[in-house]
């Protein structure tokens, strides 16, 4: 029996790839994370220009207020380089505008009165006032974004306004999903006795959407290993990692034990409950995760193994973890990790459903784990326990 | 100049609309939201089954232990209907196979040795032990997921367990942008003086996707009332919700002001900083929130204004507000919120960039905004603000 870290630290190893690249348009790197840090390519902004509707002036003509300057022209937002404005004139300016040059201070339209050619300024503003200098927010060569960055709306509008239509991201990595069990069938069937609706399809294929992966395949086996072992072929083909549910345990009929031991799987027991049996195996280079077949054993040694591992590949923060106080009692099997569902309540947490891993409905209606140690075989209403967020 | 909330408030009651429902199969519904509550057809378990690998037995065969039993056959995982088990006899069992009418116990296999066709059991168990009943974990009609749920990986797992292939979600809010400014060009355009990439379109997809959303239109218009018409036209007959960035201010060239009062808009100043410039509409009878053209403004308005709605709309959390330590002195108008951009630094925030509204690369280096109130003319390092993560 091996503990859950060292399982984790098998998985992660498996798992320590090289991320490839791709250039994604802007409006579709939503969610992505950057491979590299992005330097500007310009000056933000990519001129000197106004930061109110009003007038560019030189500040020095309205050190003594009130000021009356004449109206020598207009800048729209719209307009190309103005002409140089001469000390003792004013030009009305739009937001956004280009100050002319020699205008060094903009008068906000509220603090002027105008009549014909004429404006009269109220406030005196020195140097530099309302005027958003070119490269003030960033200089052509400083870093937008660093790498590593998950891009949000305000990551891709910065690249935007630098003139940039692509981006340089961390590719997904690729997962292959493959169920196992004679007893499995596909929704819509009619069950016989003995036979259940395949879960974990589903399960693993959002749960592995969720922590930024790609899924590119999706077979259901049922326990025969010449079918297994095409799937996995095809797995193979187009996916960085494989997973696997079903089949690992000492059973007679455990199809993925049988096919990957002989090459040279690790198959065993780790320290935890649910989800004690758990494999791992390379196939044609691939890796392959086997979890066991029960719903819940599937979906937590998913949360617990493999999905802290995809978001750190795919720059998604981890499930937050906290320290809560137990609203129940729960007894636990000493030497093993146990995982409980529970629902969290302010500081406190509840457990929900029981331990037994073919709770898919309590798993569903929980929000969180709680984290049992293997020294502890009991923990008291109001005791303090580690909850992870689902 | 109407407040924060006055603004809010005009914004959500003219988004107030009915959500539709659409069925999605389960693997295309991941982060959606259920439409309404879903009921189990079956009961889960589906049958009574075993949770381990070892023996199904009569327990009253198994109160005094060493008991020897004859092992007289065997249900795996995949198989039908067992025959009924006699008392006095063991019968092997897998895992989530169907526990024999008659038996009501199931004894781990480590708790066992056989020799020939004997099983000897060292350890007793009660009735019921380590044997899930049909409906433990959801009877059928019995509610798997409430209205309103967000989809992730555990709850289309139960589903799928449950024999279901779809699910009934609220459709996405459709969005269609329009950003407006003679000034905009395109990534890939050279810049002419005056000239500035557009970052809106980019950003008002994304932050509109994030909240929830759809994006079913995007077009660029130059201030020409006849272009932007055309545009709203076309927005309005695959949008729910029309947005549009600049156009809005006091200036000579306002085309979305120009186009739209007359048609009833509401045009007016919030007491905000940035994002002063707002204003609504209805177009064809559909809402079109119309933001400021600064990149900055238009962001946060979107945040503050709208994207609370979108979430709602679509089931998504809120953002997270919370309180911290200000790291550094900052200033702010009387009258008016202010929006600073902001980094979190465990308890603590420390403000990015200055306060200006083109500060694009300021706010993608933000991680959050620093709410400062009307009444606040400045905060001292170390006082208490008000922090929505973004």
């Amino acid at each position: 029996m091996v503990s859950v870290e060292e399982h984790a630290a098998r998985v992660a190893a498996l798992l320590s790839f090289e991320p490839g690249l791709e250039d994604l348009p802007l409006n579709q790197a939503l969610g992505r994370v950057t491979a590299s840090a992005i330097l500007s390519p310009v000056d933000l902004p990519l001129f000197r220009n106004s930061q109110m509707d009003g007038f560019a002036v030189h500040a020095a003509d309205v050190a003594t207020v009130p000021a009356t300057l004449p109206i020598v022209g207009e800048v729209a937002a719209r307009a190309a380089s103005p002409a140089a404005l001469l000390p003792g004139t004013a030009v009305r300016i739009m937001t956004g505008a280009v100050v002319p040059e020699g205008a060094d201070a903009v008068i906000p339209v509220e603090d002027t009165t105008t009549t014909d050619n004429q404006v009269s300024i109220t406030r005196s503003r020195s140097t530099g006032e309302y005027v958003r200098d070119r490269g003030s927010d960033a200089l052509a060569g400083s870093q937008l974004l660093p790498s590593g960055q998950l891009l949000a709306a305000r990551h891709l509008a910065v690249l935007a306004a630098a003139g940039l239509d692509t981006v340089s991201v961390v590719t997904r990595p690729r997962v292959a999903v493959i169920t196992t069990g004679a007893e499995l069938i596909s929704a819509g069937e009619t069950p016989e006795p003995g036979q259940i609706f395949d879960a974990n399809q589903v399960a693993l294929m959002a749960a592995a959407t969720s922590a930024g992966a790609e899924v590119t395949l999706a077979r259901r086996v049922i326990d025969e290993p010449a079918l297994l072992l095409a799937a996995l072929g095809e797995a193979a083909s187009v996916a960085d990692i494989i997973l696997t549910s079903g089949g690992i345990s000492h059973g007679d009929y455990e199809v993925v034990r049988e096919l990957l031991e002989p090459r040279g799987a690790w198959v065993g027991h780790v320290a935890m409950q649910p989800g004690g049996p758990q494999a791992t195996a390379v196939f044609e280079g691939i890796p392959v995760i086997c979890f066991p077949g029960n719903p819940v054993s599937t979906q937590l040694s998913f949360e617990i193994f493999v999905a802290p591992v995809l978001r750190a590949l795919s720059g998604l923060p981890q499930a937050r973890q906290s320290t809560r106080t137990l609203n129940d009692s729960v007894r636990s099997v000493e030497g093993k990790r146990q995982f409980l569902r529970g629902r969290i309540e302010g500081q406190s947490v509840t457990p929900v459903a029981g331990p037994g891993s073919h709770l898919v409905a309590g798993l569903a209606a929980a929000d969180c784990l709680i984290v049992i140690p293997e020294s502890v075989t009991g923990v008291a209403l109001g005791e303090t326990v580690e909850v992870w967020e689902l």
